[in-house]
């Protein structure tokens, strides 16, 4: 059904080989532009310049689109500025911007002399948005009418320049001063009579971002309103841009790639791993494996501090060799706390207004979950745990473990929900440094209680 | 510019309140039916029906789509079954399954019996497909034609049934025996002479889904190609159904939130956070944290087997102190390592054939970090690490540092791949289980060197 990827790069290297290229473009017409550009990824130098002369011309701008960023460069290295230039003014705007953005800022003035001065100053506009902001990734190949006009000139209209819409499925009409008035399905459009006018069918109940929302506010909104597009408007309400469903689908996998990374302890990049060098990938992990290093290290000062009551008895040994097991049970319990925590608030389904229900329902869960994990806990020690092993060592033990998992789980789901209220991003407070929050916090149960009720 | 919520929730309970229905109806036509229904989700069963009352009957199976399954549930209980089955009966056929799966079975059997035969053999039919299916998540309401006929004839039928659509943004075209043979993008019929047939404006390279492939696989091609909705077809590839974007945006957050909950050491849920059960979360938490609080058991064991070293002397409280840093930090590299690695096949951008390069990636990767960890290590332990500490201790330990660093971003890296390999999925080798490996080998780095290298 979707396509075998490898079978169809095989015919196609062997026209390329052949220098069939006749067929070569013949083949290529019947293949969907994204896999096109999947399989010149393929090729080397020498061969991706060939098939780019083989594509039909009216088609490389699209896959020029949709090739990665180095495959890009490469091509761009070997083909004239004017040819680059006339690929950029090909290129719907939001894409252009996005190919321009990754160049080095001398290519980039190069290819911009050679736009027409209207394209380069619109392209420079887009340039300034700040990264991530609804602006950068906006088009501005939308459909637009004045109120007033009529359904039959609207399909004239569309028909006359609908081919250079990025969509032409939702309409905007905007006012004489360019404000965003209302909007229309074009589905509405086509079922109406001719002579009705478009105001009639417009819903003016306006739903828009602003350019310099950040893109995480656009994709929850169209997640949430199911648009397949969404206006962005300028601070005087003005229409500027629109953003496509599917230019939303990417922004929502990139934030939740920068969710993911941040809760492994990583600095968010928005490269692809395998095109990031060693030393890159090092730096993005680095700092916090060195915050959270030297936190763990407290931990180990309080190993230290309760020296005298590990080192000197049998008990001890126990108590130390229990220290693997409260530490990981702790911040696994957590993890899936903050976890929670951090997805519900992404999701829009928990607001700091709930941290008194979010809080007593985790105390609930503690309660069952550190008594099971308890309950374990204790008839394993009473079986498995050496010839020293009492009742009461063993019930200590599990106390600390029960309290650890009602203290692991309110502060797991807590503090990324105060992050969140003071704007650090939930994502921070995520498992590697709940983990060590907890270690510390385990360890200090575990040691005290043992020194109050056992005797060594 | 996006709707402010609790102004409007004022307004609108000041009218409910008021019981001015006239007005009440009036700005309920104004607003977003998403919005309404997340005004709906805050009134009490008594309000519930009488906003659902007063709402125009031509939304009101939009807004109750929108709505969620307790507040459905809620509402259908005050309403008659062939009111039930009036709003199924209206709703797009996905939603209605989607609905009515969530229904006791009891409920279902009386609801169906109030719609037509025909809705109700089809109803039964998707209640069959396997949860997360293609089947499960498509709608039957798309534009079909045959092949041969005209533009103009084209856009009469959808001037015609149009309305009943979920879409008619994309035209799927089929031969006698129903088999999908081409798709058409509407804008190209738009722009298109009306005596042209729709045979040649169609797109023959077709792309799409079988019913029984997973929603993942969906939401992937869909999002590779930049599609408004996508085919659905059967085993003999004839149409069946679409599936259109914004049903796919759902799709990516919540196999995202599987993804997250999984790495998490949690049993995936669809239920949202604040609407389960204690007891239901804890059965989702139990079982992870059981597996692996026993998997910890063996790194305590690990100490009781080296309690000779470490209970006799100084450096044996040095060593032990070192524990929730050697844990820590090995932990958090492993897991750094896996997150890429899950991520980058999640998107698609590692496959296992590229184990080989992420391995040499790793190892380059782990060399930087790895030394840059270890010498702060030292340098922490030579100049605050006691009156006990020697250049050899602090060697030792940084030694073990380092190489625990390499073993866990090596482990980290390939266990989620080679998990995809043997068809596991890749979520689960993620931080917790990871951490829980590298814990037990990082002790066993730290006590075998330091038993080696070190006289005690």
């Amino acid at each position: 059904m979707t396509l075998d990827f490898d079978k169809m790069k095989e015919r196609l290297d062997a026209l390329l080989d052949a220098q069939r290229h006749g067929q070569m473009r013949g083949a290529l017409m019947m293949i969907n532009e994204v896999d096109i550009a999947e399989y010149m990824q393929t090729l080397d130098r020498e061969k991706l310049l060939t098939v780019f002369r083989i594509l039909p011309k009216d088609i490389s701008s699209d896959v020029f689109s949709y090739m990665d960023n180095d495959q890009r460069q490469l091509l761009i290295e070997c083909i004239g500025d004017a040819e680059i230039a006339k690929l950029v003014d090909d290129m719907f705007i939001d894409d252009a911007v996005d190919f321009l953005e990754e160049l080095p800022a001398g290519v980039v003035k190069r290819v911009l002399q050679n736009t027409d001065v209207k394209r380069r100053n619109l392209i420079n506009q887009f340039l300034r948005y700040p990264e991530n902001s609804a602006g950068s990734i906006m088009t501005i190949e939308y459909c637009e009418f004045r109120q007033g006009i009529t359904v039959a000139q609207v399909m004239s209209e569309i028909k006359r320049t609908g081919i250079d819409k990025e969509t032409i499925y939702t309409l905007y009409i905007i006012d004489d001063q360019r404000h965003l008035v209302g909007t229309v399905p074009l589905r509405r459009v086509i079922m109406a009579e001719d002579d009705i006018l478009i105001d009639d069918l417009m819903e003016t109940n306006v739903i828009a971002v602003s350019t310099m929302d950040d893109q995480e506010t656009v994709a929850d909104t169209v997640r949430k309103y199911d648009f397949l597009s969404m206006p962005v408007v300028d601070k005087e309400h003005r229409l500027v841009g629109i953003i496509t469903a599917d230019d939303v689908m990417d922004v929502i996998e990139e934030e939740n790639t920068e969710d993911f990374e941040k809760m492994a302890a990583l600095m968010p990049s928005d490269k692809v791993y395998l095109k990031t060098s060693p030393f890159r990938l090092a730096i993005s992990r680095i700092p916090w494996l060195l915050i959270l290093m030297v936190s763990a290290m407290f931990t180990g000062a309080l190993i230290t501090h309760f020296e005298g009551l590990l080192s000197s008895s049998a008990i001890g040994i126990i108590l130390t060799s229990c220290i693997p097991m409260m530490m990981d049970t702790g911040g696994n319990c957590g993890s899936q706390a903050s976890t929670l925590a951090i997805r519900g608030m992404a999701l829009g389904q928990i607001e700091f207004r709930d941290l008194p229900r979010v809080l007593w329902k985790e105390f609930r869960v503690s309660l069952l979950v550190g008594f099971i994990l308890a309950l374990v806990n204790f008839g394993r020690l009473m079986l498995f745990g050496g010839a020293n092993m009492t009742t009461k060592v063993a019930f200590v033990v599990s106390l600390s473990m029960f309290l650890t998992v009602m203290f692991a789980k309110v502060i797991g789901a807590s503090l990324p929900m105060l992050a969140k209220k003071v704007k650090l991003d939930p994502a921070l407070m995520a498992s590697p440094l709940i983990t060590t929050i907890v270690d510390a916090c385990s360890l200090t149960i575990l040691f005290n209680i043992s020194a109050k009720l056992l005797t060594f």
